[in-house]
């Protein structure tokens, strides 16, 4: 049965907004995600709340009364609360009806399927939870494996990542390592490796002939992939840059790659 | 010679904190940009000061120089400052060195030449200036014209939209119209409608041959082309998509279209 919280200073709901906080996720191994659609999505795909808060006035909708037969069903704990303290925990004005909390998932390589999927994205150094939300959406697309992020990317799991990735980010795989380990553990089985590069020994994106599992790999928003990380790469792919003004956003670099790759894999 | 400002209450630096306002950008026909690179992109491609401020430390700059120089050539003021006002002015902790305001251009339909470029974006009630700025960057880099924003969009000349931009938005021609506007203009004179779309008579992008000038429709972020205006549309363009979570990101959604565009009027 559902907990019932009417106070804001009520301590689980104290807890489950700390979960903002990184540190936080880490200790308790839990990261938030809002939304009926986002949570309905997670648990379709194996994520099951460890708590699940949920607006009393939206308990009856089906998909909500799903969530809460799971969340239990996994010993998870259901609290049935309004709107006041859906606004606190996510700090909307318009908050979702639901908000849950999830074990943050294995993201170790070694724990990670090449053959899993056709292609895979590596993102080094990346930032901005933004375009990491849009990558994994883009990887959902396209039916890329997922993300593998290399060394000091932003944190998959804040809250800023999630709701970018807008349920992606539970369909999709999500790796953290350094580039070191991922080169070496990348070279102990198949798969290319490709950087998205606008210097050195590149070659137009169209010249190149993808070969799955493919890992398409982009740099730093600023600074795009180190030299070092480039030696490592069996093709630098170049995208046409007429423009005078900056380069392309990367999650928008990626994409064009991505849907070429897949229409290599599946032509029209 | 520039004017030297200490005082963060100036009415100067008031007033051209006002333009972070939408209302006031309006009412002053200004807005503003920030950092040596955007702002000397912006002159380059015509856009010149209508104030500069400049932080005394980087006064010696060439590039801040000439800055300088072309401001007060155009009847423009420059004006010395330090780091605290150069923060105050942009709200930002580590702030660039030169900020801008720039006399805001013309977008109207009207002055738009349509042969000017091969590709143009068209965007309908795009909300995120991030998103905007996202596609003016593509625009520079596949050599599109610009983004023609229908309807309700975002304001392109926010510090939001500009920031994202980096610089492209003075590279780029943004043009603001009602959707019937547009597709009067459109359809006296040359040109092709293409529209992104995941229903109705949809084809895979790929078997679609543009022509130039091709206009690239993209809808709103969540909604997409409502259908009045995909009725409008000589093809509409389907991606593939193989999740099950949500939609491809707009920007993402555009850039792929572009590249692909421009794949076909410019083979490798």
């Amino acid at each position: 049965m559902p907990v019932d919280i009417t106070s804001p200073s009520n301590p689980l709901i104290k807890r489950l907004r700390s979960l903002n906080d990184k540190k936080t996720r880490k200790v308790e191994g839990l990261f938030l995600a809002e939304g009926l659609r986002v949570c309905t999505e997670a648990l379709h795909n194996g994520h099951v709340p460890a708590y699940l808060v949920f607006g009393a006035d939206g308990e009856a909708h089906p998909l909500t009364t799903a969530l809460i037969a799971a969340t239990e069903a996994a010993q998870g704990t259901a609290v049935r609360t309004d709107r006041d303290i859906l606004h606190k925990l996510t700090g909307k004005d318009n908050p979702q009806s639901v908000v849950a909390a999830f074990p943050i998932p294995d993201t170790r390589l070694a724990g990670l399927d090449r053959f899993a999927a056709a292609m895979w994205l590596v993102a080094e150094n990346l930032r901005d939870p933004g375009n990491l939300g849009t990558m994994l959406r883009t990887c959902d697309a396209t039916g890329a494996g997922g993300v593998i992020l290399l060394d000091q990317c932003c944190d998959p799991f804040s809250v800023e990542a999630v709701r970018a990735s807008m349920g992606a980010l539970f369909t999709r795989k999500v790796v953290q390592a350094t580039g070191p380990e991922f080169f070496a553990w990348l070279r102990d089985g198949a798969g290319e490796l490709v950087g998205a590069a606008l210097e050195g020994r590149t070659i137009d994106y169209r010249a190149h002939q993808f070969t799955a599992p493919s890992f398409i790999m982009v740099g730093n928003e600023q600074a795009g992939l180190p030299p070092a990380y480039t030696a490592e790469c069996d093709a630098l792919l170049r995208l046409p840059m007429k423009g005078t003004a900056d380069s392309l956003n990367v999650a928008v670099a990626a994409a064009v790659l991505l849907y070429r790759a897949l229409g290599q894999f599946e032509p029209v």
